[in-house]
């Protein structure tokens, strides 16, 4: 189970507020993970099967394929000379970040990561903020990350009294990486996906207007389905035992009365 | 980033305590899996080259890779009226589950989740609280999720007088999905994850002792390599300008002297 995976892994004692409990994601990363990497093995076995012939024992284990997600908290652990890092909300595993964390907007919460000081002195020109870039405790990655707290306030007072819309348009628009937290129905609706044929909108029989998943998987040649309701229970039973199968209607009809099928 | 594609999939929107702030998981979800979606789609592509003989388009999105993992998140959206689900901390995203969560133990945290009667019998019975599946009040899924603040008390009561030890081996032993919930230490330390090579011992020329991963694709043909701390810079220097591209010695040395390598 993707809840079992998470708490052997390390993801739920990684994840949770500034020293608070330790938390799943609903994100079921790890029912993912298991499976979209043996997809990769799988692949790679019948690759190897057109060249040489041989067919060959794939294994790919859930916990495995999630280890590499925790890559951020594992140099953390060895940064602080073998000390498992505590839990400190959205900020790098590491703490060895900043600007690097999801502020609060107007209307909801923003993630905010700069990288290099190419990205720093961006972000404190969108802001309005040469002076930050002129005080020599902000002179560094390693500097503004020992001055977290404060950095983190000036953003937030920054985010604050601005939109997502607002914040995103000033920081986007100077190269730095940002992003809204949206909610599921913000990213239902969201064109790029529907435009990528990721989404797509249904008339489901029982509920309605509904919006579906595709793989995100694109090979061009690979004839990408169009994602569609499950059929109803029994609604293949004329073309499977009547078509396929050669049953006549009456024997049909029969079986259907008795409630064999 | 993992963190924007962390916001705009809806991960961190989704994810957080009970009524609390939303918050990024420090496992980089998003980052592997846009590299194990497209590892899998460009094997799918060779693979098809194999038998036809034309190359093509591979096109897959960190984003697009994401949205499967908010499915019962998805999921509770619709059940719920099309209403985005409030964070609801470690406890099934549209709340239809109950026992699941991640519940204290003496010296940590214990995952545990019961998907069906069996399971939740099971548990009781392990509980030795044989009066709680005589209740009438705990006696389907959707009646113990009506009730889950007195389940998952009942659950705690029984879990924080023991060790995640003694819990695991009582609710295990009786067939219940559970898991301890453990640090990146006891991750690091797992004799599982030795034994399948997949985390693997090494001493490292400036770290000492540590542990790096491997690959968790086991294709049995596919040569898995054993991981190595990265060699340090230039260490390849004499067999690439020296033996390779046929530099005399004299010469390499001047080139050292000068800094040109």
């Amino acid at each position: 189970m993707d809840i079992t995976i998470q708490a052997m892994s390390g993801v739920i004692s990684a994840t949770g507020p500034d020293g608070g409990d330790p938390l799943k994601t609903p994100a079921a990363l790890c029912d993912f993970s298991g499976g979209s990497h043996l997809y990769g093995a799988v692949m790679t076995a019948l690759f190897q099967r057109e060249r040489t012939g041989h067919g060959q024992f794939v294994d790919v284990a859930m916990l495995d394929t999630v280890i590499p997600t925790l890559s951020t908290v594992i140099g953390a652990y060895y940064f602080g000379d073998k000390t498992v890092p505590p839990r400190n909300g959205s900020k790098h595993p590491a703490l060895s970040m900043a600007p690097y964390n999801v502020y609060l907007a107007r209307d909801g919460y923003v993630a905010i990561i700069c990288t290099n000081e190419k990205h720093w002195l961006s972000m404190a020109g969108a802001m309005n903020r040469e002076d930050l870039f002129q005080d020599p405790r902000y002179g560094s990655m390693r500097e503004r990350a020992a001055i977290m707290s404060e950095v983190d306030a000036e953003v937030t007072a920054w985010t604050s009294v601005r939109t997502r819309a607002e914040v995103l348009a000033a920081l986007q628009g100077a190269g730095v990486l940002s992003a809204s937290v949206r909610d599921v129905e913000e990213v239902l609706a969201d064109e790029h996906l529907h435009e990528r044929d990721m989404l797509h909108e249904t008339d489901h029989p029982d509920w309605g207007e509904m919006t579906l998943m595709n793989s995100p998987l694109n090979v061009a040649l690979g004839n990408k389905v169009i994602p569609m309701p499950a059929p109803e229970l029994g609604s293949a039973n004329d073309g499977v035992y009547g078509e396929l199968l050669g049953i006549a209607a009456p024997e049909l009809a029969t079986l259907k009365a008795e409630g064999v099928i």
